[in-house]
């Protein structure tokens, strides 16, 4: 009997987590993380040396988990492999609505005992109704309630992205440096080996979450094939899905058999049944965190032509460069365009071609970028619109004049209000690393998208426009 | 009659300095980028309510360049383009080096009047044997002596790439986000639409320079093409040479002739010059940047089969996706290898195939990255060693404390001094933004490659690769 969704959303939005196992040694990382969920917390752990740290932290601390004078919604499973068939049965008697096996060491390994242990425990799990997560992973993140792996996770915060990993380390990244773009999680699973649970559960959850718009995903093999491209198909139909595989080179996907006993999957193959389904495939999680950011802070649009606005000429080609090559066009504009920009653009040290090298023009002149902004959202040439924001010029001086940083993004904002044309904004660090990161983060913090680079953005804007069909109306524009 | 390459040398290697027509409108931006130049600096200005401002920053005012009482080497000429005639002509009459003309509005506007102008300077430069750079342009960089135009650019120290730029900003951009990577010039020119002196030129130039190691080189169109590929093969026989051609696509190329009035080359017949050249073709600032850095900071090596070190089982799977797209070979070590890594390699929560997964094993124990380090080095299945260096799961601790970062350090050069093979690490900034660019410092400042991905290394490792017959021996390691 498969493990029902309703099971899985109570393990993932729980009232009480239950830690076996944590320990001094690691820093008790779990009891750690978790110090912000917001129900009740509580810890297995026999060592008496180990139990006096425990409840130094404050959290209660018990011989077993059926002592727990409570029904436990979700346990995370610290213990050494040879102990994990105990806990998993213990979490059967005391009714655990589901368990993550941190606990690595099984079919990954390739050794005999690894794959029996596996094997065992998987058989209980599925006999107990038991939603078992993993084992060889960090199991659930879901920052509304402070459900946390890594204690530097959100927490107090709802996000609409559904992430899903086989990886806990590329689970983790999508969390943290997520979070440095503004990408917040609705719910979290890393399922490492997925014995009991997989891929194809996970997509089906997430397809149903109505807290999920989006639903991102990083896997390296799929148990049963026919179910996932089922899954994914349903799951994409729904809404925008990213999927990220890792071993998509012959070395890649050696290195998925050592990590989650992965099986290959012909590259050609998976390309095809990501595109049939309507899901989006991508090649790294900065580009997959690209997309999904895109995806949030663009509007919707058709057109592949785009309109480029560059601080200087040097720049205006770059821009050029990296957007057609990320198959975007380039076009004139209007020529009631033309006629416009030639009242007020000063050609001397800028070009009003496209790209708008508009060195000369606006700087620090609101009011002119204003009018070129209004002038693209009028153009009908124009589908799309992506503008330098300069590090290096501007930086140092927002530093100093916050105001100026504020006006510009007043400008920016005032911009998307009154067109509906993608929009997305590049701005890379250059040597003011620090000030351009808070600039990036000022940015943000007004819901307007940001790109490190000219050819990240042009990529993003591309592949978001591919997934907007199945996004569900009335998100976030 | 050609400017010669020693009136060039005189006008980057000068001993006094005069700047035409700055202005408090732009910050007096030339006065102050100049205030490191270690010979002596002049203005000449002769609106009153300027010259003021200029005595207030110590430098001496003369009403005309043939009023100041030494010879002048350099001359920066920042009047409006109706001027600039007069100004070429000053230059000529007192017996100046070379000029910058940052001055812009020439050809690169399409009008009668620029294009006719530029015609007359052109033609008072050549006749006066004046080494006229630009119009349209930064003009010189020479971080030894202090020259600067900007005031962020490197100064009192030496480097030994040669950039020529035919774009201000990304010569800027060349010596800001480079010193950001540890990279500084020997000297650096922009020389904007390149009417008197040209890319040909400065390559040239580059090539007899005795303290330049690498050229790199941002152009977007050679007015003598023949003049152009003669010099690029001679300077490529001598010197590794990495060009990036702005204007690549249809829509970088119509944005090029705004910029600089660059007429457009088919992009297959570029790559073919550049490849028949032995010069090296790169498509962004980033990735010249990083093959720079990797010719800096790597040893030569043939092979293309690499060792990959990652820190997790996840990032093992991206690392050999990264390095396997780049055309790397990720092989099989030797058996005897195999024999010594089972002999202390935590296998539980690891792996040590290739990648190895080093997390259960090295985190902080240096001993063992030391034993690790040493097999790679004496594998004869392994050309080169490419190492994750893990801003997440560290640079937090090495804020807290330097010596764990330290001791990492001095096991990768051990490992650098005792091995001949290519090495490289990958810090991605994960989202300890600010920890990781102190982590990348301190590993740069030991000498050691960093790059911000694993894509980034394993392109930049590869393409360096290509340009090794043609690096001096002799060179920094």
């Amino acid at each position: 009997m498969p493990i029902s969704l309703d099971r899985l959303d109570r393990v993932l939005n729980p009232s009480a987590v239950a830690v076996v196992g944590d320990k001094r040694a690691s820093g008790y990382m779990w009891l750690n993380s978790l110090k912000t969920f917001e129900g009740n917390l509580y810890s297995v752990q026999v060592d008496p040396r180990e139990v006096k740290g425990i409840e130094a932290l404050g959290v209660p601390n018990f011989a077993s988990l059926t002592e727990i004078p409570e029904p436990i919604d979700y346990v995370v499973c610290a213990v050494p492999r040879k102990i994990a068939p105990i806990i998993v049965r213990d979490c059967i008697a005391a009714g655990v609505g589901g368990v993550t096996l941190f606990t690595s060491g099984f079919a990954e390994t390739g050794e005999d005992e690894g794959v029996a242990l596996q094997e065992e425990i998987g058989a209980l799990a599925r006999e107990g109704d038991l939603a078992l997560i993993g084992p060889n992973c960090m199991g659930l993140h879901n920052p509304r309630l402070g459900v946390r792996f890594h204690r530097d996770q959100p927490h107090g915060q709802t996000g609409d992205v559904g992430f899903i990993s086989q990886s806990g380390t590329h689970g983790m990244h999508f969390s943290l440096v997520g979070a440095t773009r503004g990408v917040v999680c609705s719910a979290l699973i890393s399922f490492g080996n997925g014995i009991v649970l997989e891929a194809a559960d996970y997509l089906d959850y997430m397809a149903a979450d109505a807290g999920t718009r989006i639903i991102a995903m990083y896997i390296e093999g799929a148990r049963d094939g026919r179910r996932f491209v089922r899954s994914l198909r349903a799951a994409a139909a729904r809404k925008p899905v990213v999927i990220w595989k890792g071993g998509q080179t012959r070395a890649g996907s050696t290195a998925a058999r050592s990590h989650t006993a992965a099986l290959a999957t012909d590259q050609a193959v998976w390309e095809a049944i990501v595109r049939q389904a309507g899901a989006l495939s991508v090649e790294s999680l900065d580009e997959m965190i690209d997309v999904v950011h895109a995806l949030q802070r663009t509007k919707p649009g058709r057109g592949r032509r785009v309109a480029l606005m560059a601080m200087t000429g040097g720049q205006s080609v770059a821009l050029a460069d990296a957007f057609a090559r990320a198959g975007w066009e380039v076009p004139r504009f209007a020529e009631s365009t033309y006629a416009q920009l030639g009242e007020f653009f000063n050609v001397i040290g800028g070009s009003y071609q496209n790209p708008l090298d508009m060195a000369g023009t606006i700087m620090t002149d609101r009011a002119a970028l204003d009018r070129l902004l209004d002038l693209m959202a009028d153009d009908p040439n124009v589908d799309a619109v992506a503008m330098e924001v300069s590090a290096t010029f501007a930086a140092q001086r927002w530093e100093r004049d916050p105001e100026e940083l504020a006006a510009l993004i007043r400008s920016l904002q005032r911009f998307r209000e009154r067109s509906d044309k993608p929009f997305v904004t590049a701005l890379h660090p250059s040597y003011v690393e620090a000030a351009a990161l808070k600039a990036r983060d000022a940015l943000q913090e007004a819901g307007l998208p940001v790109f490190p680079s000219f050819e990240r953005a042009a990529n993003a804007l591309g592949k978001s426009a591919a997934l907007r069909p199945s996004l569900n109306p009335g998100g976030a524009g």
